[in-house]
Order: C-alpha cells, then structure tokens, then sequence
C-alpha cells in the first residue's frame, strides 16, 4: 500500500510517501514559507532533490503542487493519484479523545477542533491539512496519528498537577506529554531489537533533538513522559527551559517589567542551552565545539542538559522499580556520543557499562552498552514517518475488513 | 552555654531555651498573632504550659515578654537575663552571600538585607527578630543560621535554570533550596546513626512535612535539592503544587481571568493535596482516613504525593550515581509508615527491603530497613532549633577564641 504521510506546521508542511510493504520511501520533501511566498522540495529516492520557488497563498497551493510533483511525468515517484491508498496526518494535540490513532471522519475533525484550546498553533494547521487532502483526494482513507496518544496510558498519580483537582475537570489542565509516536515506534524497535518480550519489559527511551523527552515505557505502555500540559516541560531543551519553579514567572516578569506571555515567550525561545550558553547556540555541535575550545557557558549549557536527562532517567527508573532498557534517538540522543557518554556516566549504581567503541555510532539501531551490562543501552533512530504509515495502514486495514 | 533560639516569622515567634551542654531544651514556646491582638504560649521544661493573651503590636513586645516569662520567679528556667550567653536565630534566606551560619554584625546585617528580594516575607521578619534582641539583650553574641546555607555547595549544573544565564547573574534567579538546617542536621544524624563515614557517604534526606523538600548529600554536602528560588517548588506539598509546566500559569491564568500575582496564590495556598483532594486537607493524617473510607479524591492526593517523592529519591540517587542511604524526617516522614512504605516499595531495583515491624516507629532514631537491604533506610527526627544552637555555639566559641 502506497501511504502519503502528511506533517502540517503553521507555514509549512513536511511529507514522506511510503510503500508500506517495503517500507520504502519513495518520495519525499517538505513546503515552506506557505503564505509569505512559497518553496517546495522535493526528492525522489535515488534521485537529486529538486527545489522549486512558487506562490503558495495556503496549504491548499502547496498539497497540490506535492501531488502534482509526486505524479510529474518525469520524476514523480507514481504515475497516478490513484496509487495513493491511504493518507496519515501527524496531529500535534488529541487531548483525552484519542489513546491511539483514529480514521478520519466527520466527528474525529470535530474533536481534534474542540482540542485546539490546548494546541492553539498545531492543531488548526493539522486540520487545514486534513481538509485540504479530503478535497483534493476524496475518497482516499485518511488517518490521524496523535503526538499525545500513545501517553494516554498514563495513571492519574502521573499525570496529575499538583494543584486544585477542579482545574483538571474543568480546564483539563493534566500531563499529556508529546513525541508519543517517536516514544511508541522507538521503545517497539528496543524491544525487537533486543529480543525483548515488549509484554514484560521496563524500557525508558531518551527523545533527545532539539525539542527533547523522556518517557518510561513498561510493558508497552506509556507510564510516565516529561513534557506536560505543554511542550514546554521537563527537560532543558535547545531552547526550552524545561520545568522551573513557577515562581520564576512571577519573579522575572516583575524585574523585566513583562507579561507572563512575554515570560512564557522567552522560557520557549530564548532559553534551554541557547540562554544558558549567552544565546551562543542551541545545536549541540556548535556548543560541544565551543565548549572543547573553552568557552564556559557553552560547558555550563551541555552539563546542564546533561544532569537533567540523568535526573529523569534516575526518576523513571524508580517510577518502575528497575529498567530493563534505555535507548537513545533523535538528533543529539542517535549522533551524539559525548552526551550519551556522559549521561550514563552515572548509572554505574545500575550495573550500566557503556562499550566506547559501539557508542561511537551514529544514526543507526546498535546496542552501546557492554554485553555483561546489567541494564542494555541501545541507539534507536526514529521515525516518526513510517511509525505514522505503519498505524495508518493498520487502521485502513481494520476499517476495510 | 544557655542559647536562646528564635524563629521570627511575620506575625509570630517561636523560641526555645537550650543548654547547650546538655542539649537540654529549659524552656520554650511561641508568640502568635503579633501586631494583631498577641498571646504567648511558654513551658518550662517539666512544667505545663502557659499562656497568655496580651498585646503585642510589634515583635519588640513579644520578645520583651518571651524574656520577661524566661525569668518569671516562679515558672522561669532562669533566674537573670545575663545567664542566656548567646541567642541563634533563624534567618530564611542568605541568598548566595551565605554559606554556612555567620555572627552577627552590621555587615551581616546588612547582607541579609540585600536578600529580602529572595524572600520578602520572611527576611523582614528575621531582620525584625535580630534587632529587637540586639536591643534587650546588648552584647550578646548572636549568629544567624540560614535555611539556604547548607545548600549553597550544589555545583552550578544543579542549581541553574535552563533560562538565561543573564537572568543569573543580573537577578540572581537560581535553585537554593530551603529546609538547610534541617537537611545538614539530619544527614549528619544519619550518618552518626549508622556509623557511617560522612566525607564518604550518599545520603538522601526526604524532609516530608507541610512543606516538603528532598536532598541529596553527597560527602557530607548537599549536591541537589527539590525547592528552588522559592519554597514553592518540587514536592507536591500540603499546599503548595511542587513543580508544573509553566505554561500552566499562562494557561490558567486565562482560564481563571487571574493575574500571575493570583495563579502563584493559588499554586502556594490551595494546591498540592489540599487541591488535589478538593480542598479536603492538607494535613496527611485526614487524607489518610478518608483514603481508607473510599474517598477518591484523598486517594488520588496521596497517590501523587508518594509518586512525587519516589521519582525525586529515584532522580537523586542517579545525580549520586547511587545511595547509601535514605533518611525521613519532619511530620509525615517521621509519623507516617503507610506514606514510608509505599514510597519505599518503589526501590526494589536498589535492593531496598523493609522491615514493617521497624517501620512502624513514630518520631525516634530507628533503622527501618531490614538487616540485609542493600540501603539503609531510616526515620532519623528532625530538630532545627538543636541545628541552630549547634551551630550558634560553634561560631561564637570559634569567634570567641
């Protein structure tokens, strides 16, 4: 089954089309700067990416001009619109309404919309994107993937706030955590890859790119994930600050003469390593140089991020009494082996041994750890792509039968 | 020597007379409702308490009576004023100017001044209580002993934010941690207790009262605690939320039509398990009897309560690279096995192993943990006006020299 995978941000779109039996991607690209002026990329495999600068007043414009690339006589990876079978979304939000993926219909639109309140930026771009595709390929099954679902699993005593129980029944004010189909697709290849029975096992899969996350995952089942009510919590991230006393807000805001808006504004932008570091950077590469060459916050920036991802993995290790797995993805957690290093340091207590020359991978799935570890460290790349045509032909499948 | 130990808060005072050679508390109590209508509260060791309503529009009053009462002919501990040979005083925040307990003077004075920003309800008060003694009882020597000291050698890593560094070193907006004389004092109970080498020692002290805060010490010195800037951070408490994602402010905020002056209200007064169990209690002791009763909310509070401790145990024992052992303190940590054990039974990883009948200790130096466990677990009573009278005889003895 050919499989579009859609990703709609605000002003730009990233897709993937994949042949879910091979698994193979067969194109793929992404639009920006929809609505300013407009560019596609597009790549088909085996082949050069082709670039193309076009007006695209809304996404409309740009999923039509990534069909037509798609289809284009010379190097479109179909010939037909037809071949496309299904379509998978990423949606940023799914609330309480979604615990997995679900078939886009009239009513799964409709709650996706009423969870826009806690998604205000994703949520109305992942809709534009459904919409758009059901009227330029109607007919064609439509799935959407959720980044808060596989979380869903959570029990209340984790994703409680500590505050008033009122404001979780009337403003869902909760944990919901994000990265879910990176967290799902990753601790399911840990396991495979490890020959573990996902049924009986405690696997913490460490989510570390540029926005980063932890989740405890326990018999296949999300127990526990650091981002929160937003992507703004739990670890320090390339810009992010992560959790902080609340009364930080309070404090910087009187002595910056801002609103918590503005507050809140530079906690997501202009924080995490990127502040830390005097706004050197917040690419880890950039900062791992610096740091080498002596520069003392771009060191303080990196210790920093580092102790806070051991904190959290001390903390889930407890949340489930041991830990069979860790793994790493993303950006930094599958290229760089100076953090990974440095993370695991601490985890001698656990019988953790890292075997330096496996950890020198980068970007593929190897186990770092030394086989008389007594907990194994693996690198796993995800992808959330083919995590999201894996559910949708899944759904698709389902619903057919 | 005879210490005089006060605790100034805004609209009262608690006092205790030690020998300090006998670590014999002669006589203590408290003023409440100063500046209000007042009434002092005094006991004489072995005596019953007394107490008396009369006015005490400032804390000058109240420690006029305080002494008047020390020295009563029938009921006081002592019979002349000149027999208190120093007074220690408990000060809430010495920001990064303070280390470790210091004598006071102008200069001190002064210092403790410049952080009443960090902590303008309770300096003002502390501040208050020093003068007034300076001015009844001229040429005592007197020392200050700041709740934030003990934790002043976190490395950097730890008590920074991931905010900007400038709003480090322009506002000085950083982790300290509260509770200090009560962690310093019970880490070195513990280790004492077990005959552990303190300079060679992972202890971690969960001080678990209506405020709560957890520490880890490391050698003999704190290397992380759970509050941050403001006492309102980690733990959820009775009243207080404990660490949340801070867009939650922004978000509830709008909610609520509140300012952030009146969400930090909230997340201080009516959160924690007091909100959590729709305003039942903050107090354990009701939680736990409506929990057995079958009330969900007091169940779901003291679920969230435990889970909070065990994931800040969990995380501390990997910024240690592992524990040697765990230590409780202050009203729930003292009182409560059910609260112990649930959180204890999160740490089979570490080998961890209770012993019930041990646990069922209330408020005296016990070892909970069974013989073989591979950490020692205790209830070690915390005693912060012993803290300060150790600490105020050590200093004015050291100075006296």
């Amino acid at each position: 089954m050919k499989v579009l995978v859609i990703n709609c941000g605000s002003s730009s779109l990233k897709y993937q089309l994949i042949d879910s039996a091979s698994e193979e991607v067969l194109a793929k690209g992404l639009c920006e700067r929809i609505g300013i002026d407009g560019r596609l990329v597009y790549q088909k495999e085996g082949l050069d990416k082709e670039i193309t600068e076009a007006p695209m007043p809304t996404h409309k414009e740009a999923i039509q001009m990534v069909l037509d690339a798609l289809t284009n006589p010379v190097s479109g990876a179909i010939s037909n619109l037809s071949e496309i079978e299904a379509v998978g979304h990423r949606i940023v939000h799914g609330g309480e309404k979604f615990s997995g993926s679900a078939l886009v219909d009239d009513a799964m639109i409709e709650a996706v919309a009423e969870c826009t309140e806690l998604a205000p930026l994703h949520n109305p771009a992942n809709l534009i994107g459904i919409n758009v595709c059901k009227e330029l390929m109607p007919g064609v099954p439509m799935v959407g993937c959720f980044d808060t679902a596989f979380h869903q699993t959570m029990p209340d005593y984790a994703y409680l706030y500590g505050i008033p129980y009122e404001y979780y029944e009337k403003y869902k004010i909760r944990k919901y955590g994000f990265h879910g189909t990176s967290h799902s697709f990753v601790s399911r290849e840990t396991a495979k890859f490890l020959d573990l029975d996902i049924n009986n096992s405690k696997i913490i899969v460490c989510h570390l790119g540029n926005g980063a996350s932890i989740s405890a995952v326990l018999n296949g089942k999300c127990v526990d994930t650091s981002m929160g009510l937003t992507p703004l919590a739990g670890l320090v991230m390339g810009t992010r600050s992560g959790d902080i006393d609340p009364a930080v807000i309070e404090y910087l805001g009187h002595k910056l003469g801002a609103s918590v808006e503005e507050v809140l504004e530079i906690l997501n932008k202009k924080s995490g390593v990127l502040g830390l570091s005097k706004y050197l950077s917040s690419d880890f590469r950039d900062l791992g140089e610096a740091a080498l060459n002596g520069n003392m916050y771009a060191s303080i920036a990196l210790n920093v991020f580092d102790y806070n991802v051991v904190k959290k993995i001390g903390s889930y290790v407890a949340a489930m009494n041991g830990v069979d797995a860790i793994a790493f993805t993303a950006g930094i957690g599958e290229n760089d082996r100076f953090v990974r290093a440095k993370i695991l340091d601490s985890f001698g207590y656990l019988g953790i041994t890292v075997d330096k020359e496996r950890n020198k991978v980068r970007g593929r799935n190897v186990k770092i750890s030394t086989d008389d570890s007594k907990v194994d460290v693996v690198v796993i790349p995800t992808n959330e792509e083919l995590a999201i045509c894996r559910e949708t032909v899944a759904i698709v499948s389902n619903t057919a039968r």
